[in-house]
């Protein structure tokens, strides 16, 4: 996917970092207090040998004999992931994806905040859908702006996630993950992650074409 | 994210190339005839040099006075991706997620049949959910069987998935895009494309945070 360059260094670290958290999160609910780099490298797919590297970017080491701590670490990510503090989101589009957008991540994230959902329908503004205030789309900019908001997630129809991106930026917004299928324009110092679920299954699909030559 | 390292090399060429045909589709319908490296680089976030490279993959050349014609490179592309022919897919896990999925795809593919939805909850069971037959989970390895399904679209909460995602390949899927917020232990042959919503949308926020420092 394309992506701005200036980020490249630390996106793929910052990747794996909120893959740990995922991992070490449900591995704390289970119970387990200590884990080894070989322990966590298996359940994320990685080498022990990236663990320690990617730790070593947040100041975390270990022990050699009790491994990591399961809750000290998890702070360390965080720490280094989330602080200052809370951010405000947005979602542009509360349609289908973007109802289950909403329906996947309220609870999971304590510093990120979905404060508003925005969308065209009429049936939908001043509405509170799946847990998010909805407001016509018209009032994104004052919106974004009185929230300060900083993050957004399209899941708009393709044609107009442009125009939608446009104002955000003009509103504030900083890093924006985008659903649309469509490559978006933005300045240098604007942050897009693509999450293009047609690319995704016609690279899945290929690969089981290839498997079953 | 993880992924299988046997996969490596072509990845990305894979993924570019659905992007450009992505695009090609698009300005097809607007009515473009021709279009020039450096433009389709443009819209692809991608250098020129690239598009050259992984065009020359599929042994697509352009005239250097017109360029590339757009329905000429769409169907090398397709040739390149879709053939011999097409694939049955399943997706496992109908609920908000498994539905928006749905219904972003019918129509959008001609060579990619979404032949089946399995689920538990007994509601959906012989329903047709967003234009797919559900099944009961408990269905799985025959109907994956009965209708040579080699591609598979995980839309379970993250407990269920691996249990799932074993036999779907003791019943010979191949390829599977998992949206499952969990890495999947599979054999080196089989394939796994990540898309995990939360990775996104906390690395989005990072990015966002960063700039905002």
């Amino acid at each position: 996917m394309p992506m701005n360059t200036s980020f490249k260094t630390s996106l793929k670290t910052i990747e794996r970092l909120c893959v740990y958290r995922r991992i070490l999160r449900n591995i704390e609910t289970d119970g387990i207090d200590n884990i080894y780099s070989h322990q966590l490298a298996k359940l994320a797919g990685v080498s022990a040998a990236q663990i320690r590297r990617d730790l070593m970017v947040i100041g975390y080491t270990g022990s050699p004999i009790k491994g990591y701590q399961v809750s000290g670490l998890l702070n360390s990510i965080s720490e280094f992931l989330d602080k200052p503090g809370c951010q405000n989101i947005c979602i542009v589009g509360v349609g289908n994806l973007g109802r289950a957008i909403l329906a996947y991540i309220p609870g999971r994230y304590t510093h990120l905040h979905i404060v508003a959902g925005f969308d065209v329908d009429e049936h939908k503004i001043n509405r509170v859908i799946v847990g998010c205030r909805c407001y016509h789309i018209n009032k994104l900019s004052e919106i974004v702006k009185e929230k300060n908001i900083t993050v957004a997630i399209i899941a708009t129809p393709a044609e107009n996630a442009q125009a939608v991106v446009d104002k955000l930026i003009a509103s504030g917004v900083k890093s924006i993950l985008n659903f649309a299928p469509v490559t978006l324009k933005v300045p240098e110092d604007v942050f897009v992650e693509y999450m293009d679920i047609s690319v995704a299954l016609e690279k899945t699909a290929y690969f089981a074409k290839c498997r079953r030559e």
